[in-house]
C-alpha cells in the first residue's frame, strides 16, 4: 500500500536529521532563545525583504492559527474564513475554543474577494448585536489547492486596509503555492500584501514546525507570552528553528515543494489525458480528481488516499497528495494504473 | 560559560537520533496513528502495570497541564496547587486561560498533604459564591526538587477519593523522582495512586515530548479532540512517539535520570561540605543552594544559572540543575570551584 | 411615532408593578432564595407537568443561552442551530465567547428537522478534527414567527435521543408560540420533547426575566455555579421571580400572548388583503410582509419598524411587532394607512 | 427574625418604584437607548465632574467587573487584587472564565498600596513565563468595610500611571464609602483617580444596577459589544437607568448611604462600650464584631447575620450589615440585647 493521503507521512528531509545530530550537544538557551533561531530568523527575514518583521517558531498550524488570531482579536471582533478554510472545517473549533466567531463565506475556489470582505461587512453592521470582523484569513495554496495571484492578494490587502482589517495568510503550504506553474506571488510580495502569514514546514520536508511572520512588528508585541500561554513554547527551541535553518540556508523549501507539485501535475495530466475531470482548478500538490467508483475502489488496493466527495452514483472525488518524500516510481505505477484502467 | 540553568540546553540522546533517522521514509499514518505510537503505548503499559490505560503523547508540560485540566473541569471547577505549582507560577496563566482558577496553598516543601485539601475545601464551602475544587494538581519531583513518597501520595490519593477530588501528577521530572536515593514509588504505583500523570520527556532525554496517561479509560473518552482543538495535534507523531519507544524499550528514561542525580548530587555534597545551607531538601537534579553574593558572583564568571531569591544582604539562594547530557568534568570544576572559594 | 420595531418598548404590566410595590419592605433572602421563588417555582412545575424539572430565573435571552449551552457543553463540543437562530444571528457571538462553536443550517422557515441534524452529524464524522456536535438548539416562536408543531418537536426530540444529543429550546416567545392559532403543543408537551427550555418574560409583559428549564434534573446539578459565574445571580432575585409568580399564577402570561398576535394578525390580514405577500409564514406577533418602498417610505412617517431585507429595487420586507403593551388604535390606524394606500 | 445579613433584603427605595410606574407605558427603544439613560448618564456625568466619561448601566456587580476586565486586558494579561476583594473571593471565578488571572496580595485592612503593586511586579518579572499585570482592582468601601482616603487613592493611581497599570475601583458600596465620617472623597474625585469605577446600586437603594464609568472614553469604545455579548444587555434598559435617574437627580444616593452608615455605627458604638473588639476598622454599613460565642447564640434567636471568621474556642466574628432599608427599631432593640447581654 503506498500512501498518498497527506504530505506528512515520512519524517524529515535528511539534512534536517544531519543538522539535528551535528548540532545535538551543544549548550544553547531555552525558549528560542538558541542561536540558530536567530541565524533562522536572520535568513527569513533577508528572504522576505522585510527586515522590519518579527518572527517566531511554532509546532502545527493549528497551533499556530488559534495563537495569531487569539492574540491579534479583542473579545468582540471576529475572523472572516472561505467555508473551507483551515480554521473553519478541520481544526476541531480551535478559534472558538479562544473565544471568537469564524466568519464563513461559501466560495467556489477556496479563496476570498474583496466582495466577499465587503458583503460579510455588510451583513454584520448591527452593532452591537454582531460580532466585529476584524482578521480575514485566508491560505495559500488554499485546502483545495488553488492559489492566490498577485493582483488577487494586492486587492484583498487594500480592501483590508481601507476597512481597518487585518490580512493573516496561512501558508501550511506556501512552498506549493510559491512553486506552481501559474503563481507570480514571492516571499517579499506575501510580507507586503499581508499583516501576518506562516510558512509551513510541517508539509514541506520538516519534521515538525511553522513560522510566523508579523510584517508589522507593533503586531507582535507581547507575542511570546502568548505562545507560552497556549502550550506552545518548546523549551528546546532549537527542535524549531534547526528545520527553518536547513529549509531555507538555500533554496531547500522551495526545491521540496516544486517537487510534490511536479508529482501531482504528472498525476493530473495523465487523469486528465484519460478523460476524467476535478473538483477544483489545483495547480499544487493535492489534487482532485473525480473518478468512477469502480476505479477508485480498484486504486484502494494498492493506494491510500481520502474519498473526498460523493458526485453521484457512479463518480466521487478523491484527494491525492504528493510530497518533497513521494516516491517517484509510485507515481508512475498509480499514473499507470489510471492509463490502464 | 557552561551552563547549569537547566535540563534541556541540548538536543536528545544520540539513540532517539538514531531511530529517527531509521524510521524516516518509512511512511506512517499521522496524528498519533503511526505504529511507533502504538508500540511505545504498549511498551508503557506494562510500565505502569496498568493495561487498562489511554495514553497519548504531547509536546511539553504547560500544553499537557492546560489538556489535562481543561479536559477534565466543567466550567464551574478549579484545580488546587502548590503555589510553587508549575501550573500556578511558571506558564503565564495557562489555566485560567482556559476559564479555571488556580487554587493556591502555600507549602514549605512544594508538595501537597491531604490536610492543605481539606482546608481548601472548608474554604471553598460557600457555593455558588466559589468555584469548586476538583482537581488536585502535584508534581513529582516537585519544581523545588522535593519528592513523594508512597505513603504521601497514597494518603492523598485516598483523601481526593473520599472527597470526589481527581488526582492529576506532573511528572515532568517523574525520572528524576523515581531514581532520587530516599524515593519508594515506581510508575505502577504512581498509576494507581493517581487518576492522571504525564511522563516528561523533554527534561530527560528527549528532544521534546510528555507522555499522557489516564488511569482510568473514562476519563479520557474524547480527548483527542481536545488534543487537536489546542493545536497539540502533530501531523507526524512519530517524532513524539519515537521518543519514548526509545527511552522506554529498555531502561534508558531512569538511567538518563539517575545520572543526572547523581551529578547534582556530587555537587550538593560539596557545597554542604563547605558548610552551606540549601533552600529545600533536594534529592534529585535540582538543588537550591545557599551561597555567599560574593561566590555567587565568581561562579557567575564561568557558570550560567538562576538566582533563585534573595535571602538576605549577603546571601541569596541559587538553582543549579544537572541533567542526562550534563558534563561530568564540568561538574568536577565547579565542585573544585565550590571547594577553593 | 409609534413603535412597532419590537415587543419591549414599554415598561410591565401592570400587576407586576402592583406585585412589585406590595411586596416592597418585607425582607427576603438574596440570591433566588426568596419565597417568591419557590412560589413561582412551584406553580411553573404544574403547568408543564413535570414536578421533577429545576427551574431559574435569569434576566434576558442571550444570558440564558449562553449560560445553558456553555454549562451542558464539554470543551470540544458544539451546538446546532438554525442561521436565522437568535445564537447565530444576534448574540454577538455570545456562544464562541464561552469556547464553542455554532454549526448552522439553511432553513426557509426558520427551523431545524431531524434531516438537518442527520446531515450536520455527517459532516462531522472526521473526528478528532472537527467538533462534535452535543446540542440542538431551536427558538420557538422562531426569530421568523414560524411555530413548531407537535408533532415536528416530538420527530426532533426522537432524534436527538437516538443521536444521544440534548434538545434546548429558546422560548424568548413562547407565549406567542403557545397561543398562535396553528398551535398544537402546551407547556407539557415542550416540558416532555424537551431537555431544556426557557419560558421568555421580558418579550411578553415582564420588567426582565426569563425562567430557565431542566426537564431532567440531573443535567441542573451545579447550575447555580454557573448562574454566579457569568453575572447572572441578582442579589434581589426578588425581581425575577415576582415577574414569573405574577404572569404564571393565573393566565396572564397566555392572554398578553395571545392579544400581541392577534393585533399581529389584525395587520397581517389587511395586509394581505391588500394583496401583498410575505417572507414568513408568520401566525405569531411579529409579520415580515413584503410592501413596496415607496408604502414603507410613507409610512415611517408614523411608525418605527425595521427593513429587514431588500427584495428587489421596488420592494422590501419589513418586520412589524406587536406585543401585550401595543395601543389598539395605532395598529387601527396602521391598517388603515395600508388599505388606503 | 431580623435579617441584618446583607443590605438586599428589601426591594427598592419606593421613589424608584413610583417612576417606574409613571414611565410604565411610554414607548422608549430599547438595549439602553431609552431617553432615561441618557439623563441619567448626564446627571452622573455632572456628578462626577468629568463630560467626557462613558457611562453603561448594569444589573450586578459580578457581571460589572467581569465584563470590565475582560474587556480592558488582552489575553496574556492580569489583574491584581486583594485577597478579600470580591473578585478573588466571591465570584465563582468569573475573571478566570473569561481567561485571566487573579493575582492576589494578602493584606490587613483589605486595600491596595503602591508598594503591593511594586512587589508585584517584582515577582511577575520572567517573562514570557508569567502573566503580565495590567488592571489593578480595588474595592471601596471594601469587602471589610473600610475605606480609602484621597492621598491613598491618589497614591495608587499615580503608582498605576507610572506602571502603564489601570486602576479600576469596583463602587458596589460606593456611597458608604463616601459617606462615611472618616471620607475625604468625592466623585469627582474618584473620577479623577481612577481609569474606570462603577457606582453601586443593588446594594444601596435599587432594585439592581450598577453604573460603570470610563474615565478616558478611549478605553469605552466597542463597550457595548461586550455587554451585549456577556449577556448583560438588557432588552428594556430602561429597568436599569430608572434607578440611577431617581437614585441620582438630587441626593438620594447619598442620603440612603448614610443612613446605612449612621446605624451601624450605633451598633459598634454600643459593641465598642460593651467592651467588644473589632476584626476590621470599619467605618461604613458592614461591621466586623468580634463576640462571645454564647452572645452570638443568644442574638441568632432574633437576627439573622454571617458568622465570619472563628477567633478561638470562645469567640467568633460576624458580619453585621444596615441598609436604607434597615428598621431603626431593631437596630434599636439589637443594641440593647447587647448591652443586656
Amino acid at each position: 500500500m503506498y500512501n498518498f493521503k497527506n504530505d506528512y507521512s515520512e519524517g524529515a528531509h535528511p539534512r534536517i536529521l544531519d543538522k539535528l545530530i551535528e548540532t545535538n550537544l551543544i549548550q544553547q538557551l531555552g525558549y528560542g532563545e538558541d542561536d540558530y533561531s536567530n541565524e533562522a530568523k536572520s535568513i527569513l527575514k533577508k528572504k522576505i525583504a522585510n527586515q522590519q518583521a518579527v518572527i517566531h517558531f511554532l509546532s502545527g498550524g493549528t497551533q499556530t492559527n488559534l495563537l495569531v488570531i487569539s492574540f491579534l482579536l479583542r473579545i468582540h471582533e471576529a475572523v472572516i474564513s472561505a467555508k473551507t478554510g483551515h480554521i473553519s472545517a478541520n481544526e476541531t473549533g480551535a478559534i472558538e475554543a479562544t473565544g471568537h466567531k469564524v466568519i464563513t463565506v461559501e466560495t467556489s475556489d477556496g479563496k476570498l474577494t474583496p466582495n466577499d470582505i465587503t458583503m460579510v461587512l455588510k451583513e454584520h453592521a448591527l452593532a452591537p448585536h454582531v460580532v466585529k470582523p476584524r482578521i480575514v484569513y485566508i491560505s495559500n495554496s488554499t485546502e483545495i489547492g488553488t492559489i492566490y495571484s498577485l493582483a488577487e492578494l494586492e486587492a484583498l490587502y487594500v480592501c483590508c486596509q481601507q476597512q481597518q482589517l487585518l490580512l493573516y495568510l496561512d501558508g501550511a503550504r506556501l512552498g506549493h503555492a510559491l512553486t506552481a506553474k501559474n503563481n507570480d506571488l514571492t516571499f517579499a510580495a506575501i510580507a507586503k500584501y499581508t499583516d501576518v502569514f506562516y510558512i509551513g514546514g510541517t508539509k514541506n520536508g520538516a519534521l515538525l514546525g511553522e513560522a510566523v511572520v508579523f510584517n508589522r512588528p507593533e503586531l507582535a508585541v507581547d507575542f511570546d507570552y502568548a505562545i507560552k500561554q497556549k502550550g506552545a513554547l518548546l523549551a528546546k527551541g532549537r527542535v524549531l528553528s534547526i528545520q527553518f535553518l536547513t529549509l531555507f540556508q538555500d533554496d531547500l523549501y522551495l526545491e521540496l515543494a516544486l517537487r510534490a507539485n511536479s508529482l501531482a501535475m504528472r498525476m493530473a495530466k495523465a487523469i486528465k489525458d484519460k478523460g476524467y475531470s476535478f473538483l477544483t482548478e489545483s495547480t499544487t500538490n493535492q489534487i482532485f480528481p473525480i473518478l468512477p467508483k469502480s476505479l477508485i475502489e480498484a486504486l484502494l488496493i494498492n493506494y491510500q488516499f481520502y474519498i473526498w466527495k460523493d458526485i453521484d452514483s457512479d463518480y466521487a472525488a478523491v484527494r491525492l497528495i504528493t510530497s518533497w518524500a513521494t516516491d517517484e516510481k509510485q507515481v508512475t505505477n498509480f499514473i499507470n494504473d489510471i492509463l490502464n484502467s
